[in-house]
Protein backbone atom coordinates (compact mmCIF):
# COMPACT_ATOMS: atom_id res chain seq x y z
CA UNK A 1 0.00 0.00 0.00
CA UNK A 2 1.40 2.93 -1.05
CA UNK A 3 0.46 6.20 1.20
CA UNK A 4 -0.04 9.35 -0.46
CA UNK A 5 2.79 11.20 1.82
CA UNK A 6 2.58 14.76 1.25
CA UNK A 7 -0.08 17.18 0.14
CA UNK A 8 -2.38 20.31 0.98
CA UNK A 9 -5.66 19.60 1.50
CA UNK A 10 -8.30 22.85 1.54
CA UNK A 11 -11.48 21.92 3.35
CA UNK A 12 -14.45 23.73 3.41
CA UNK A 13 -17.92 23.39 5.69
CA UNK A 14 -20.93 25.35 5.35
CA UNK A 15 -23.85 22.78 6.75
CA UNK A 16 -24.80 25.47 9.23
CA UNK A 17 -25.23 29.44 10.40
CA UNK A 18 -21.01 29.40 10.63
CA UNK A 19 -19.23 28.61 7.43
CA UNK A 20 -15.33 28.11 7.77
CA UNK A 21 -12.28 27.36 5.65
CA UNK A 22 -9.05 25.39 7.02
CA UNK A 23 -5.48 24.78 4.37
CA UNK A 24 -3.67 21.71 5.94
CA UNK A 25 -0.40 21.00 5.00
CA UNK A 26 0.51 16.94 5.44
CA UNK A 27 4.14 16.16 5.06
CA UNK A 28 5.49 12.74 6.82
CA UNK A 29 3.02 11.73 8.92
CA UNK A 30 3.27 15.52 10.63
CA UNK A 31 -0.38 17.77 9.90
CA UNK A 32 0.27 21.59 10.23
CA UNK A 33 -2.92 24.08 9.76
CA UNK A 34 -1.51 26.78 7.76
CA UNK A 35 -4.31 29.20 8.11
CA UNK A 36 -8.01 28.98 8.97
CA UNK A 37 -10.97 31.44 8.63
CA UNK A 38 -14.21 31.24 10.71
CA UNK A 39 -17.32 33.47 10.15
CA UNK A 40 -20.81 33.50 11.98
CA UNK A 41 -22.98 36.74 11.45
CA UNK A 42 -26.16 35.41 9.72
CA UNK A 43 -24.32 36.69 6.24
CA UNK A 44 -25.30 34.39 3.72
CA UNK A 45 -22.90 31.84 2.27
CA UNK A 46 -22.80 32.71 -0.99
CA UNK A 47 -22.01 35.54 -0.47
CA UNK A 48 -19.04 34.65 2.36
CA UNK A 49 -17.83 31.35 1.13
CA UNK A 50 -15.40 32.19 -1.94
CA UNK A 51 -13.54 35.80 -0.80
CA UNK A 52 -12.95 33.72 2.22
CA UNK A 53 -11.09 31.10 0.88
CA UNK A 54 -9.45 33.18 -1.58
CA UNK A 55 -7.96 35.45 1.01
CA UNK A 56 -7.25 32.59 3.84
CA UNK A 57 -4.97 31.35 0.79
CA UNK A 58 -3.91 34.81 0.54
CA UNK A 59 -3.08 34.67 4.64
CA UNK A 60 -1.07 31.76 3.19
CA UNK A 61 0.50 32.99 0.65
CA UNK A 62 -0.48 30.51 -1.78
CA UNK A 63 -2.59 30.38 -4.65
CA UNK A 64 -4.86 27.47 -6.37
CA UNK A 65 -1.86 25.83 -7.16
CA UNK A 66 -0.53 25.03 -4.24
CA UNK A 67 -3.74 22.94 -3.16
CA UNK A 68 -3.62 19.09 -4.04
CA UNK A 69 -7.44 17.92 -2.59
CA UNK A 70 -10.52 19.27 -1.38
CA UNK A 71 -12.71 18.29 1.44
CA UNK A 72 -16.14 19.42 2.22
CA UNK A 73 -18.77 18.31 4.48
CA UNK A 74 -21.39 17.15 2.71
CA UNK A 75 -24.27 17.20 5.80
CA UNK A 76 -26.26 15.91 7.64
CA UNK A 77 -27.18 19.59 7.67
CA UNK A 78 -29.07 22.89 6.35
CA UNK A 79 -29.94 22.48 3.03
CA UNK A 80 -29.27 25.62 1.54
CA UNK A 81 -25.88 25.52 3.43
CA UNK A 82 -24.40 21.81 2.04
CA UNK A 83 -25.21 22.53 -1.25
CA UNK A 84 -23.29 26.34 -1.09
CA UNK A 85 -20.26 24.05 0.16
CA UNK A 86 -20.60 21.72 -2.43
CA UNK A 87 -21.39 23.33 -5.11
CA UNK A 88 -18.37 25.94 -4.84
CA UNK A 89 -15.72 22.86 -4.23
CA UNK A 90 -17.54 21.37 -7.55
CA UNK A 91 -16.68 24.43 -9.49
CA UNK A 92 -13.00 24.74 -7.83
CA UNK A 93 -12.59 21.14 -8.26
CA UNK A 94 -13.34 21.57 -12.09
CA UNK A 95 -11.54 24.46 -13.08
CA UNK A 96 -8.42 23.25 -11.19
CA UNK A 97 -9.09 19.36 -12.06
CA UNK A 98 -8.34 18.32 -8.51
CA UNK A 99 -9.75 15.99 -6.48
CA UNK A 100 -12.31 15.53 -3.86
CA UNK A 101 -13.36 14.26 -0.34
CA UNK A 102 -16.72 14.28 0.88
CA UNK A 103 -16.93 14.40 4.72
CA UNK A 104 -19.50 13.52 6.67
CA UNK A 105 -20.72 17.00 8.83
CA UNK A 106 -20.91 14.93 12.04
CA UNK A 107 -17.97 13.24 11.57
CA UNK A 108 -15.73 16.06 11.08
CA UNK A 109 -17.47 17.47 14.23
CA UNK A 110 -16.47 14.57 16.34
CA UNK A 111 -12.78 14.51 14.61
CA UNK A 112 -12.01 18.19 16.18
CA UNK A 113 -11.64 16.12 19.75
CA UNK A 114 -8.87 14.35 18.67
CA UNK A 115 -5.90 14.73 21.39
CA UNK A 116 -8.34 16.13 23.94
CA UNK A 117 -7.98 14.27 27.18
CA UNK A 118 -12.00 13.20 27.22
CA UNK A 119 -12.58 9.34 27.66
CA UNK A 120 -16.45 8.49 26.99
CA UNK A 121 -18.94 8.89 24.30
CA UNK A 122 -19.75 12.13 21.96
CA UNK A 123 -22.84 12.29 20.80
CA UNK A 124 -22.62 14.81 17.80
CA UNK A 125 -26.08 15.90 16.95
CA UNK A 126 -28.26 18.63 15.06
CA UNK A 127 -31.33 20.11 15.21
CA UNK A 128 -33.64 18.04 12.07
CA UNK A 129 -36.83 19.80 14.15
CA UNK A 130 -39.89 17.46 14.80
CA UNK A 131 -38.29 16.24 17.51
CA UNK A 132 -35.51 14.50 15.34
CA UNK A 133 -32.21 14.89 15.26
CA UNK A 134 -29.34 13.76 12.94
CA UNK A 135 -26.53 12.05 15.02
CA UNK A 136 -23.88 9.75 15.11
CA UNK A 137 -21.80 8.55 18.39
CA UNK A 138 -18.34 8.44 18.43
CA UNK A 139 -15.75 6.77 21.36
CA UNK A 140 -13.12 9.08 22.80
CA UNK A 141 -10.25 7.41 24.26
CA UNK A 142 -7.02 8.28 24.88
CA UNK A 143 -7.40 11.20 22.44
CA UNK A 144 -8.49 8.81 19.83
CA UNK A 145 -11.64 9.42 18.53
CA UNK A 146 -13.17 6.06 16.97
CA UNK A 147 -16.95 5.93 14.82
CA UNK A 148 -19.61 4.02 16.71
CA UNK A 149 -22.64 4.71 15.16
CA UNK A 150 -23.29 6.05 10.82
CA UNK A 151 -24.88 9.11 10.92
CA UNK A 152 -29.12 8.83 11.06
CA UNK A 153 -31.89 11.16 11.41
CA UNK A 154 -33.57 9.73 14.46
CA UNK A 155 -36.30 10.35 17.20
CA UNK A 156 -34.95 11.87 20.05
CA UNK A 157 -36.64 9.77 22.59
CA UNK A 158 -34.75 6.96 20.77
CA UNK A 159 -31.22 8.34 21.38
CA UNK A 160 -31.76 8.52 24.69
CA UNK A 161 -32.93 5.34 24.90
CA UNK A 162 -29.90 3.86 23.40
CA UNK A 163 -27.62 6.71 25.75
CA UNK A 164 -29.34 4.87 28.57
CA UNK A 165 -28.80 1.16 27.78
CA UNK A 166 -24.63 2.37 28.17
CA UNK A 167 -22.92 3.78 31.04
CA UNK A 168 -19.90 6.16 30.72
CA UNK A 169 -19.78 10.03 30.17
CA UNK A 170 -21.48 11.16 26.83
CA UNK A 171 -20.56 14.52 25.62
CA UNK A 172 -23.00 16.43 23.21
CA UNK A 173 -21.90 18.38 20.29
CA UNK A 174 -22.87 20.17 17.43
CA UNK A 175 -25.97 22.32 16.86
CA UNK A 176 -28.23 20.15 18.33
CA UNK A 177 -26.53 19.68 20.99
CA UNK A 178 -28.33 22.37 23.51
CA UNK A 179 -31.93 20.91 22.74
CA UNK A 180 -30.99 17.58 24.03
CA UNK A 181 -28.98 18.06 26.96
CA UNK A 182 -32.35 20.77 28.11
CA UNK A 183 -34.42 17.07 27.20
CA UNK A 184 -31.94 14.37 28.82
CA UNK A 185 -30.78 16.55 31.89
CA UNK A 186 -31.33 14.99 34.77
CA UNK A 187 -32.54 11.65 33.00
CA UNK A 188 -29.73 10.57 31.62
CA UNK A 189 -26.79 10.16 33.96
CA UNK A 190 -23.11 11.63 33.50
CA UNK A 191 -24.29 13.85 30.50
CA UNK A 192 -22.18 16.92 29.48
CA UNK A 193 -22.24 19.77 26.40
CA UNK A 194 -19.37 21.23 24.93
CA UNK A 195 -18.65 24.86 25.85
CA UNK A 196 -19.64 26.76 22.00
CA UNK A 197 -15.96 27.58 21.05
CA UNK A 198 -15.61 23.39 21.13
CA UNK A 199 -19.21 22.77 20.14
CA UNK A 200 -20.06 23.42 16.93
CA UNK A 201 -18.55 22.12 13.02
CA UNK A 202 -15.34 23.68 12.03
CA UNK A 203 -13.58 23.75 8.71
CA UNK A 204 -10.36 22.12 10.39
CA UNK A 205 -12.05 19.15 11.46
CA UNK A 206 -13.56 18.66 7.88
CA UNK A 207 -9.52 18.52 7.11
CA UNK A 208 -8.10 16.28 9.63
CA UNK A 209 -10.63 13.59 9.16
CA UNK A 210 -9.74 14.21 5.34
CA UNK A 211 -6.38 13.01 5.39
CA UNK A 212 -7.34 9.21 5.90
CA UNK A 213 -8.73 9.01 2.80
CA UNK A 214 -6.47 11.22 0.95
CA UNK A 215 -3.40 9.09 2.03
CA UNK A 216 -5.67 5.62 0.93
CA UNK A 217 -6.08 7.40 -2.22
CA UNK A 218 -10.00 6.97 -1.98
CA UNK A 219 -11.10 10.14 -3.60
CA UNK A 220 -13.97 11.54 -5.86
CA UNK A 221 -13.77 13.60 -8.68
CA UNK A 222 -15.82 16.98 -8.65
CA UNK A 223 -19.26 15.52 -10.99
CA UNK A 224 -19.02 12.65 -8.12
CA UNK A 225 -19.52 14.94 -4.78
CA UNK A 226 -22.89 15.12 -3.69
CA UNK A 227 -24.56 15.76 -0.84
CA UNK A 228 -25.79 13.15 1.32
CA UNK A 229 -29.09 14.83 3.26
CA UNK A 230 -30.17 11.93 5.46
CA UNK A 231 -33.86 12.96 4.63
CA UNK A 232 -35.15 14.37 1.54
CA UNK A 233 -35.79 18.24 1.16
CA UNK A 234 -39.04 19.18 2.86
CA UNK A 235 -40.23 20.57 -0.48
CA UNK A 236 -39.81 16.96 -1.59
CA UNK A 237 -40.94 15.30 0.84
CA UNK A 238 -44.21 16.72 0.55
CA UNK A 239 -44.39 16.76 -3.03
CA UNK A 240 -43.70 13.21 -2.73
CA UNK A 241 -46.66 12.68 0.26
CA UNK A 242 -48.96 14.91 -2.45
CA UNK A 243 -48.19 12.27 -5.09
CA UNK A 244 -49.05 9.39 -2.56
CA UNK A 245 -51.93 11.13 -1.98
CA UNK A 246 -53.43 11.14 -5.23
CA UNK B 1 -21.21 47.75 39.88
CA UNK B 2 -22.35 48.36 37.04
CA UNK B 3 -21.33 45.65 33.74
CA UNK B 4 -21.00 46.69 30.29
CA UNK B 5 -23.29 44.34 28.67
CA UNK B 6 -22.91 44.74 25.15
CA UNK B 7 -19.99 45.04 23.68
CA UNK B 8 -17.25 44.28 20.34
CA UNK B 9 -14.01 42.96 21.06
CA UNK B 10 -10.95 42.39 18.60
CA UNK B 11 -8.51 40.46 19.66
CA UNK B 12 -5.27 39.67 18.24
CA UNK B 13 -2.20 37.35 19.35
CA UNK B 14 0.76 37.22 17.55
CA UNK B 15 3.53 36.36 20.65
CA UNK B 16 4.93 33.13 18.64
CA UNK B 17 4.91 31.55 15.48
CA UNK B 18 1.16 31.90 14.14
CA UNK B 19 -0.97 35.08 14.27
CA UNK B 20 -4.48 35.04 14.78
CA UNK B 21 -7.40 37.96 15.28
CA UNK B 22 -11.35 37.38 16.42
CA UNK B 23 -13.79 39.57 16.89
CA UNK B 24 -15.99 38.60 19.66
CA UNK B 25 -19.33 39.96 20.53
CA UNK B 26 -21.16 39.96 23.61
CA UNK B 27 -24.79 40.62 24.42
CA UNK B 28 -26.58 39.87 27.81
CA UNK B 29 -24.41 37.59 29.11
CA UNK B 30 -24.01 35.40 26.00
CA UNK B 31 -20.56 35.63 23.99
CA UNK B 32 -20.76 34.78 20.05
CA UNK B 33 -17.50 34.36 18.15
CA UNK B 34 -18.56 36.58 14.93
CA UNK B 35 -15.34 35.79 12.92
CA UNK B 36 -11.52 34.38 13.74
CA UNK B 37 -8.55 33.94 11.57
CA UNK B 38 -5.52 32.44 11.81
CA UNK B 39 -2.50 31.67 9.80
CA UNK B 40 0.90 30.14 10.48
CA UNK B 41 3.06 29.49 7.49
CA UNK B 42 6.39 31.39 8.49
CA UNK B 43 5.33 34.84 7.22
CA UNK B 44 6.53 37.21 9.24
CA UNK B 45 3.50 38.89 11.78
CA UNK B 46 4.23 42.69 10.15
CA UNK B 47 3.11 41.46 6.91
CA UNK B 48 0.34 38.99 7.57
CA UNK B 49 -1.49 41.18 10.92
CA UNK B 50 -3.23 44.09 9.42
CA UNK B 51 -4.94 42.11 6.24
CA UNK B 52 -5.59 39.59 8.35
CA UNK B 53 -7.63 42.22 10.95
CA UNK B 54 -8.83 43.91 7.77
CA UNK B 55 -10.56 41.03 5.78
CA UNK B 56 -12.17 39.25 9.24
CA UNK B 57 -13.76 42.29 9.54
CA UNK B 58 -14.86 42.23 6.21
CA UNK B 59 -16.23 38.80 6.64
CA UNK B 60 -18.05 39.72 9.34
CA UNK B 61 -19.72 42.77 6.90
CA UNK B 62 -18.32 44.91 9.91
CA UNK B 63 -15.53 48.22 10.15
CA UNK B 64 -13.64 49.12 12.87
CA UNK B 65 -16.53 51.09 13.77
CA UNK B 66 -18.06 47.89 15.14
CA UNK B 67 -15.41 47.36 17.26
CA UNK B 68 -15.61 48.71 20.83
CA UNK B 69 -12.37 47.49 22.65
CA UNK B 70 -9.09 45.52 21.26
CA UNK B 71 -7.64 43.15 23.43
CA UNK B 72 -3.99 41.81 22.42
CA UNK B 73 -1.55 39.13 24.03
CA UNK B 74 1.07 41.18 25.89
CA UNK B 75 3.52 38.29 26.52
CA UNK B 76 5.34 36.34 27.42
CA UNK B 77 6.30 34.63 23.94
CA UNK B 78 8.53 36.23 20.88
CA UNK B 79 9.71 39.76 21.91
CA UNK B 80 9.84 40.82 18.10
CA UNK B 81 5.79 38.76 17.77
CA UNK B 82 4.50 40.43 21.12
CA UNK B 83 5.94 43.80 19.89
CA UNK B 84 4.41 44.03 16.51
CA UNK B 85 0.74 42.42 18.17
CA UNK B 86 1.12 44.96 20.82
CA UNK B 87 2.60 48.00 17.90
CA UNK B 88 -0.19 47.34 15.94
CA UNK B 89 -3.04 47.33 18.64
CA UNK B 90 -1.35 51.06 19.82
CA UNK B 91 -2.03 52.37 16.53
CA UNK B 92 -5.50 50.73 16.08
CA UNK B 93 -5.96 52.33 19.76
CA UNK B 94 -5.08 55.80 19.09
CA UNK B 95 -6.27 56.14 15.03
CA UNK B 96 -10.08 54.89 16.51
CA UNK B 97 -10.08 56.45 19.92
CA UNK B 98 -10.05 52.75 21.69
CA UNK B 99 -9.88 51.19 25.34
CA UNK B 100 -7.58 48.09 25.09
CA UNK B 101 -6.77 45.24 27.11
CA UNK B 102 -3.43 43.66 27.94
CA UNK B 103 -3.61 39.76 28.02
CA UNK B 104 -1.31 37.43 29.47
CA UNK B 105 -0.47 34.91 26.68
CA UNK B 106 -0.27 31.85 29.08
CA UNK B 107 -3.99 33.12 30.71
CA UNK B 108 -5.32 33.03 26.74
CA UNK B 109 -4.15 29.85 25.80
CA UNK B 110 -5.53 28.47 29.04
CA UNK B 111 -8.70 30.36 28.29
CA UNK B 112 -9.69 27.82 25.33
CA UNK B 113 -10.17 24.98 27.86
CA UNK B 114 -12.89 26.15 29.30
CA UNK B 115 -15.99 24.35 29.16
CA UNK B 116 -13.93 21.43 28.26
CA UNK B 117 -14.30 18.20 30.27
CA UNK B 118 -11.13 18.10 31.61
CA UNK B 119 -10.63 18.00 35.36
CA UNK B 120 -7.01 18.40 36.46
CA UNK B 121 -4.03 20.72 36.22
CA UNK B 122 -3.57 22.41 32.82
CA UNK B 123 0.11 23.90 32.65
CA UNK B 124 0.72 26.69 30.34
CA UNK B 125 4.40 26.58 29.25
CA UNK B 126 6.14 28.17 26.49
CA UNK B 127 10.13 27.42 25.55
CA UNK B 128 12.24 30.12 27.10
CA UNK B 129 15.66 28.80 25.69
CA UNK B 130 18.17 27.62 28.30
CA UNK B 131 15.90 24.52 29.95
CA UNK B 132 13.55 27.48 31.25
CA UNK B 133 10.19 27.68 30.35
CA UNK B 134 7.70 31.15 30.72
CA UNK B 135 4.65 29.07 32.94
CA UNK B 136 1.76 29.43 34.55
CA UNK B 137 -0.64 26.61 35.95
CA UNK B 138 -4.61 26.90 35.70
CA UNK B 139 -7.09 24.44 37.56
CA UNK B 140 -9.54 23.35 35.13
CA UNK B 141 -12.87 21.66 37.04
CA UNK B 142 -16.17 21.36 35.45
CA UNK B 143 -15.61 23.40 32.82
CA UNK B 144 -14.14 26.57 34.82
CA UNK B 145 -10.80 27.10 34.65
CA UNK B 146 -8.88 29.20 37.21
CA UNK B 147 -5.54 30.62 37.77
CA UNK B 148 -3.48 28.84 40.13
CA UNK B 149 -0.07 30.71 39.51
CA UNK B 150 1.34 34.12 38.25
CA UNK B 151 3.21 34.21 34.74
CA UNK B 152 6.53 32.95 35.63
CA UNK B 153 9.74 32.34 33.75
CA UNK B 154 11.41 29.26 35.63
CA UNK B 155 14.35 26.42 35.06
CA UNK B 156 12.15 23.10 34.35
CA UNK B 157 13.84 21.34 36.61
CA UNK B 158 12.06 23.77 39.33
CA UNK B 159 8.70 23.39 37.36
CA UNK B 160 8.74 19.02 37.42
CA UNK B 161 9.84 19.21 40.94
CA UNK B 162 6.69 21.79 42.14
CA UNK B 163 4.38 19.11 39.66
CA UNK B 164 5.80 16.32 41.68
CA UNK B 165 4.47 17.72 45.00
CA UNK B 166 0.93 17.35 43.54
CA UNK B 167 -1.63 14.78 42.51
CA UNK B 168 -3.60 14.25 39.66
CA UNK B 169 -3.78 14.69 35.65
CA UNK B 170 -1.75 17.57 34.09
CA UNK B 171 -2.58 19.03 30.64
CA UNK B 172 0.50 20.26 29.20
CA UNK B 173 -0.17 23.31 26.52
CA UNK B 174 1.75 26.32 24.39
CA UNK B 175 5.08 25.69 22.14
CA UNK B 176 6.96 24.81 25.26
CA UNK B 177 4.06 21.70 25.57
CA UNK B 178 6.34 19.16 23.88
CA UNK B 179 9.93 19.58 25.00
CA UNK B 180 8.26 19.27 28.77
CA UNK B 181 6.69 16.47 27.45
CA UNK B 182 9.44 14.64 26.52
CA UNK B 183 11.84 15.82 29.35
CA UNK B 184 8.70 14.46 32.03
CA UNK B 185 7.30 11.70 30.22
CA UNK B 186 7.33 8.21 32.72
CA UNK B 187 8.76 10.88 35.56
CA UNK B 188 5.86 12.77 36.18
CA UNK B 189 2.36 11.09 36.26
CA UNK B 190 -0.89 11.51 35.21
CA UNK B 191 1.01 14.06 31.93
CA UNK B 192 -0.63 14.41 29.10
CA UNK B 193 -0.49 16.71 26.06
CA UNK B 194 -2.68 18.70 24.14
CA UNK B 195 -3.21 17.99 20.33
CA UNK B 196 -1.75 20.37 18.00
CA UNK B 197 -5.35 21.86 17.57
CA UNK B 198 -6.07 22.74 20.62
CA UNK B 199 -1.97 23.04 21.71
CA UNK B 200 -1.55 27.15 21.11
CA UNK B 201 -2.38 30.43 21.40
CA UNK B 202 -5.27 31.13 19.46
CA UNK B 203 -6.92 34.95 19.47
CA UNK B 204 -10.11 33.41 20.25
CA UNK B 205 -8.74 32.58 24.16
CA UNK B 206 -7.58 36.47 24.45
CA UNK B 207 -11.14 37.83 23.06
CA UNK B 208 -12.58 35.22 26.13
CA UNK B 209 -10.04 36.01 28.53
CA UNK B 210 -10.72 39.85 28.28
CA UNK B 211 -14.41 39.65 28.01
CA UNK B 212 -14.26 40.01 32.22
CA UNK B 213 -11.62 43.12 32.70
CA UNK B 214 -14.26 44.47 29.93
CA UNK B 215 -17.47 43.91 31.96
CA UNK B 216 -15.75 45.45 34.46
CA UNK B 217 -13.91 48.54 32.63
CA UNK B 218 -10.86 47.50 33.55
CA UNK B 219 -9.20 48.90 30.22
CA UNK B 220 -6.03 50.93 29.80
CA UNK B 221 -5.44 53.20 26.79
CA UNK B 222 -2.80 52.66 23.87
CA UNK B 223 -0.35 54.59 25.12
CA UNK B 224 -0.49 52.61 28.44
CA UNK B 225 -0.47 48.86 26.14
CA UNK B 226 2.92 47.13 26.90
CA UNK B 227 4.36 43.78 26.66
CA UNK B 228 5.21 41.83 29.43
CA UNK B 229 8.40 40.00 28.45
CA UNK B 230 8.82 38.66 31.96
CA UNK B 231 12.82 38.63 31.29
CA UNK B 232 14.27 41.44 29.46
CA UNK B 233 15.13 41.05 25.55
CA UNK B 234 18.41 38.98 25.28
CA UNK B 235 20.73 42.33 23.94
CA UNK B 236 19.69 43.97 26.66
CA UNK B 237 20.82 40.89 29.23
CA UNK B 238 24.05 40.97 27.75
CA UNK B 239 24.62 44.92 27.51
CA UNK B 240 23.80 44.23 31.42
CA UNK B 241 26.28 41.79 31.91
CA UNK B 242 28.95 43.54 29.84
CA UNK B 243 27.96 47.01 32.32
CA UNK B 244 28.62 44.95 35.30
CA UNK B 245 31.68 43.55 34.24
CA UNK B 246 33.08 47.12 33.63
Amino acid sequence: MLLKEAFTVLAVESSAGPASCALLRVENGQQQLLASSYVNTGLTHSQTLLPMIEHTLGDAGLSFDSVDTLAVSVGPGSFTGVRIGVSTMKGLAFAQNLPCVPISTLAGMARRWEGVPFTGRILAAMDARCRQIYTATFLAENGVVTRLTPDEALPMEEVKTRLLSELGPILLIGDGAEVCYKAWQGVVPELQIASPEWRYQHAVGVAREAVVAIQMGETVSGAELLPAYLRLPQAERELRRKQQQQ
